[in-house]
């Protein structure tokens, strides 16, 4: 399959249209000539982590990411390796999809917690677990800086100066970063970050989200269509461009207004559209 | 008026107990033996702005700061003007209510606009004109940054390190910054801005809010109680004192149900335990 001009590096990301079956997702990608899905876990296990395998491998579809592993925050020692437990299990499912990246969402503060620092340095310890079991399965960890106000409930890694703090500690083939410009817009930081990523081989993988206002409750399923909002998106593409990155652009909208149409494969089509423009975009650029 | 032990540096700021009227909030802060306010333009004009200063004066009260101005980054020159002009009558204001502090919310991106680089010189452009004025007027200038969930719609300056970055144009006895926890407690970079910013004599204000998940629809009214949330206040109130801050400790809540609770006095008495008790554990050490 080769996809379309404006579509050449892009991926859809399977969150963005939940409401699609893995089979009706395949099937939407073909129509469009979309060539690159990034996966859940949870819909993949339903479907049976093989037959998920299978079943994009004959669609011809390259699997771009395998979200999420991570949550590598708790102090309990039995909730500490139940974590790292699942998330060889993640690793061994990215390897079975044929990813060679898993997103990590690293951990909240734990209940009653305030130490920030001292959660980085639990993320820390739990990378220095999976690193080299990733490495061996061919699968490398994209730690996910969140936005700021993901900080206390989702993430703690909240920066890519701080993702990138945390994964130069490793090899690069063990564990990089993941750029979403939904997370780092606002960022006057990020472009030098997105700089030493490059640099250093670490720029696993770049989404696409845009800002929208106001925030809904929970803050969880607000990312704006592409175009829709703030950001420009061009600009942060051009960035991790220029910082050496050639790899599949993943659109991941947490979007409870593109969830409640029941068409998917109209949403699916239209967030096409509105990734050709920001290529077209990019390109003119 | 002599405060008790905990609360000699003390402030309230009107907004946590907007359901007071002046005359109340001055009424209140007598009894509990709170000696100083923080105040916002919009209830002291309904008020007047003389009466109001006489109401604090007799009342033995502090104004501390006076919020707020900035909305400095508009692109329309008429609405430039008036937004200049606007901030002109907020310095006034804030020379006749006798604080030194007028705090700024520089403002969010223009509709349809992305640049938030340009954004932020716009704000440059601002205190440049404002500046002397205010020193003029016996008056400091306090950038606040804006938490980043904040910089589409209410301000692109969204870390202290870009706060100072614009203050650090203009003369410290005109521009300086305002520390609150509620915007920086996510930043592992903020510890050193907050020596920055003393070593600078750009210090102009601290306040305390505490972060609650999960986030209102909007996110403006759910900062926390303090003590409710995930800050480390007792570790942020260290960092500002070792960088040399002795002045006023502002408690700023915009919370919902802070606010539908009848008894603003009630609300305020609360809010002075709970910063007593802040105050006891930055002592202890």
């Amino acid at each position: 399959m080769t996809a379309p001009d404006g579509l050449a590096r892009f991926s859809i990301n399977q969150m963005t249209v939940k409401q699609l079956s893995l089979p009706e997702l395949a099937e939407t990608c073909g129509k469009l000539g979309v060539t690159g899905v990034g996966l859940w876990r949870e819909p993949v296990q339903e479907f049976g982590v093989e037959a998920a395998a299978k079943l994009v491998r004959d669609a011809g579809l390259t699997v771009t990411t395998l979200c999420r592993g991570g949550f590598f925050t708790a102090i309990d020692p039995a909730e500490r390796r139940r974590a790292l437990d699942d998330n060889r299990a993640a690793i061994d499912e990215a390897a079975t999809l044929g990813t060679d990246t898993l997103v990590l969402v690293s951990g909240g503060l734990p209940a009653g917690d305030k130490d920030l620092a001292g959660a980085r340095e639990r993320i820390a310890d739990a990378l220095a677990e999976l690193g080299p079991y990733a490495a061996e399965h061919g699968v490398r960890l994209a730690i996910e800086p969140l936005h700021p106000m993901y900080a206390a409930d989702r993430c703690v890694v909240s920066t890519l100066g701080q993702a990138l703090d945390l994964a130069e500690r490793f090899p690069a083939e063990q564990v990089g970063v993941c750029v979403d410009t939904y997370h780092i817009w606002w960022d006057d930081l990020a472009p030098a970050q997105i700089v030493r990523a490059g640099a250093g081989g670490r720029l696993h993988t770049f989404q696409l989200a845009d800002w929208t206002t106001p925030l809904p409750e929970g803050v969880l399923t607000g990312r704006g269509q592409l175009g829709d909002g703030s950001i420009d998106l061009a600009h942060w593409w051009r960035l991790v461009d220029a910082a050496g990155y050639t790899g599949p652009v993943e659109v991941e909208l947490f979007n409870a207004e593109l969830w409640a149409r029941e068409d998917g494969a109209a949403v699916l089509g239209e967030t096409a559209e509105r990734f050709s423009a920001v290529a077209g975009e990019v390109t003119a650029g």
